[in-house]
């Protein structure tokens, strides 16, 4: 650790239907070092894919130019966005000017659809994985993937791991290793159910079932916005 | 699971300065089975201890009087609000109608100075959990303590631990089991830094360090906007 190194400036992509967890996990880590700029179109609140409401620092036009990181949460909503214009066009600026071009969970099929994969190996949650492909990716399943300046996580909680290892690459083993501690990442998970490889078989059905109603739901919210 | 079972009620509390992770973790955990109301005094943003601003959606006045869950983050502001008599009332009031009083980090000491661990076992971030003592509470070093209906988490991560282990108690193991798939969880912590038991001495100076500097940056945030 360099205590004379500037902050970090990190932008991270806000939009409705997000999950607040794949963002505040990386954010949190990151929070000691950088300047976290929460970005969407305009400063009204975005509300997640789980009802909570989150304010925007920065629109696309005043995030910083030049990023250490640019960051792509997933999230339901994500869907919704993969044709959006304004979105892919900010993506693929920043990311020509970012060190470090990053994803987590369904982040990375936004990253995909602005361009931002093809010829890269990538991760994202379990269920979307095998989607990459179509943005030219190599799907990987790893919990954290780097190629080059390219670094995407896996499902929602991976970003917690993302955020550390990018950490380290960025500010040294060290600063990794005490926001660790200070946020006593010591997991404990309760079930050996975190990943298709060890959850039971109707387990597997069951979120399948879940994310795709939820997923639904989000879908159809957004009509009914769009409609009114 | 049982598919009739109606929505859980949890109430969340907001307050300027709490660790918001230690909030979106179990708040994710929860929200497939619950309605999640974040309660403050008023309806106005609160700003997080790393600066996000989120809305609440109840206040004091409005949250649901009986609860399923009655939840206190932790946070640097925590300790702005250990004399706060509204926030004590508030919370010893839901405490005596819900069926668990729970928290996660520090905000174990906010429910030991409401009243509600005199005589339970409990934990806290671990270097915040001695302090439980003066409550009348016995210190635990464990990631997720139950004591009766007393449930209490460590540090900021250990929130994702504590919802699951809460949710399979509500809602059984197969909700928790298809929860924690969804969620991903399935750790892979790039170094052996989480506890003070495994992390180098240095780096648990250095997190302290940090931490101190951080609280006292938040008592000065809070100092300012109160002259101001």
């Amino acid at each position: 650790m360099n205590p004379t190194h500037p902050n970090l400036e990190i932008g991270m992509l806000l939009y409705p239907g997000l999950t607040l967890l794949d963002l505040i996990g990386p954010q949190t880590v990151f929070s000691w070092f950088a300047n976290t700029h929460l970005v969407w179109k305009t400063m009204d609140p975005v509300i997640s894919d789980t009802g909570i409401g989150i304010l925007p620092t920065r629109t696309f036009e005043t995030c910083p130019s030049k990023l250490d990181v640019l960051f792509v949460p997933g999230g339901f909503g994500q869907q919704q966005l993969m044709d959006d214009a304004e979105v892919r066009t900010f993506l693929a600026d920043r990311a020509a000017q970012s060190r470090y071009v990053t994803s987590v969970c369904s982040g990375s099929l936004l990253l995909g659809a602005a361009g931002l994969l093809n010829g890269y190996k990538a991760t994202s949650h379990w269920a979307t994985r095998d989607a990459l492909g179509a943005f030219g990716a190599e799907p990987v399943d790893a919990r954290v993937v780097v190629d080059r300046n390219r670094i995407t996580g896996g499902g929602v909680t991976a970003g917690i791991d993302f955020g550390l290892v990018l950490l380290a690459k960025l500010r040294g083993d060290e600063a990794a290793k005490l926001t660790q501690l200070a946020m006593e990442y010591d997991p404990a998970p309760p079930f050996l159910s975190g990943s298709p490889k060890t959850a039971d078989s109707s387990t597997i059905r069951q979120a399948m079932e879940f994310m795709v109603a939820h997923a639904e739901k989000q879908a159809g919210r957004r009509q009914s916005e769009v409609a009114s």
